[in-house]
């Protein structure tokens, strides 16, 4: 079987290897068909997180599959069934466990981060993890899931309705997907992105995007909203600034989502806050009722899953697949073809 | 009449003046006996907000009094009953009203800044500003509703129960006032303040209160929680330390309320709120439901009414009162004998 194995900074590189043990007791080998690269792959393939992936290793958590063989005590499946996985493992017993938050568990196992992932032809998981597909739903789109698992939570978090207006700041893979899951539960959603590619991917899907270099976001917003400001906002750009507009465009009681990693504190204005009672709400990953409704909304075609998908590398251009992703140009979601009998 | 003319920064003079006119209907007039000084009253007098309270004018919000006449239209008091006065109008029309959020109107009028105050003897209100006290709650003690009030409305939008523990970053009087309604609700809590004559009455009322130049505050707290962390934080210092401690301290979820104004942007770990899904809610003033809770509370002694008040000053000494509590050196709150009758 082949296996994309990261070395470390910009080295990934496609080995032959031998076929895997069997699953153990109560592990599901899947024989993976796609897997997509995020944000997370990328920052790994740069090598900005080396402590924790330790290469080499296989990384990759954005997957579609078959089952391809069963471990003992592994009721309720069958070989050759659709699948994804959920390819977080918590602990159990930390405080967040203990406060019935095992999603964001301290001690997270973040399979294709934390152990090995999904790029390669077989792979085993926990069967506790893997979550059926509908037959008919296309692989390449079921890739999609776990970020769309990501959007659902994150507007569960936002306590997004029918009557709100939603601000989505990024308009990157993840933003898209919230702006997409938000339209789905009835707000409007504008998208602030610099990005023209972006822009257009997003006016694609039939959400209105704006450029926040030749807008007054908050004047925009305003416009929309009879004076009011906007009543959710989705900070997903990571930037300084997406912050800023983020704040600036909320009504009163107006919810602020920090979905992005901003890896330096950045400044706020607390002010606002106080004045306004605004709220900031982090969120972070999925439960798995998540990742389930996200499996049925890409199923159902709420997630414009076709127009997401910019590419689908073959297994042995993954190293091509990063590098394009890097470029950023004119890609949205990349996925690798790892199926091993289109060899 | 007496009453206490603000002039502009540093200056506060005790006019003598005619009586006034007659409460007009729908007004009622009040016999002042006391007003405290809060953290905004010195903020005017520094000269800070003279663009709001366009001197000269008449401040003081905290009071309590006796009517003393009433317009015509307002049914169901009599004259020489104790009441308070819940000092600020909204307009019914704008986004936040519109909202169900008058308490935080954007045209609001609060009185005391944006019209006159209470620091004279007699002082015409809205009836329906009006709040009736239980007979026999010292008067004195009647002035801490306000502010009180707004440390009911700070512990309800924290969601505070009695399995949370909770850390009040500041111990002026609304943090140990926000400390006393924690308290109250079962809450164990934790003051962290650097000045040892407020971290003295902090003890006095039975909290603890630690300085955080002297401890590592989430050592602190992690120690007392089992390792987890507070369910909630009050930042009521002001200060970007401030900020920081109350974002530390916090477990997974943990709630961050912003009760102190924060003139300038502040740096703030936003990586943290993503990664524990920390919550931030800006918490301002209160509805009439908090201030009616609050009015209970100092009634039935959960507010420490009698360790708080640091002084009453004569009349005669409004100016020294603004001094006093100004220097900070230990003072907690200074109350305004405003009675005429004393004279
Ligand atoms: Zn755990
Ligand atoms: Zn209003």
């Amino acid at each position: 079987m082949r296996a994309a194995t990261y070395h470390g900074a910009r080295t990934i590189v496609l080995d032959e290897r031998p076929p895997p043990a069997p699953p153990g007791p109560g592990q599901i080998q899947i024989a993976v068909a796609y897997t997509g690269i995020c944000g997370t792959d990328l920052h790994i393939f740069h090598g900005d997180m080396d402590a924790r992936v330790q290469p080499p290793t296989v990384i990759g958590h954005e997957m579609s599959g078959r089952i391809a063989a069963l471990g003992a005590g592994t009721t309720g499946w069958e070989i050759g069934a659709p699948v994804t996985v959920m390819p977080t493992r918590s602990c159990g017993g930390c405080a967040a466990c203990r406060r019935g938050l095992a999603h964001i568990c301290h001690r997270l196992d973040f399979i294709g981060i934390d152990s090995p992932g999904a790029m390669q032809s077989l792979w085993t998981v926990p069967a506790d993890l893997v979550i059926a597909l509908p037959r008919g739903l296309p692989l390449e789109f079921a890739t999609l899931a776990e970020p769309a698992a990501v959007a659902v939570h994150d507007v569960r978090r936002a306590r997004v309705t029918g009557d709100d207006f939603v601000v989505v700041v990024g308009g990157g893979p993840v933003g898209l997907l919230i702006a997409a899951v938000a339209t789905r539960e009835g707000a409007r959603v504008l998208v602030v992105e610099p990005d023209p590619f972006r822009r257009s991917v997003s006016m694609q899907i039939g959400i209105e995007a704006i450029d926040p270099r030749h807008h007054d976001v908050s004047a925009f917003v305003a416009d929309r909203t009879d004076g009011a400001g906007a009543d959710v906002a989705f900070e997903v750009s990571g930037a300084t600034d997406g912050v800023t507009t983020a704040v600036d465009v909320l009504t009163t009681r107006g919810r602020l989502i920090m979905v992005a990693i901003h890896p330096k504190p950045r400044e706020v204005n607390l002010h606002r806050f106080f004045w306004r009672e605004l709220e900031l709400l982090g969120a972070r990953l999925y439960e798995r009722s998540d990742f389930e409704e996200a499996v049925g909304l890409v199923a159902e075609g709420a997630i414009p899953a076709k127009q997401l998908i910019s590419r689908v590398q073959p297994f042995e251009d993954v190293a091509a697949a990063f590098e394009a992703l890097e470029s950023r140009g004119g890609v949205m979601k990349v996925l690798v073809d790892c199926r091993d009998g289109v060899r």
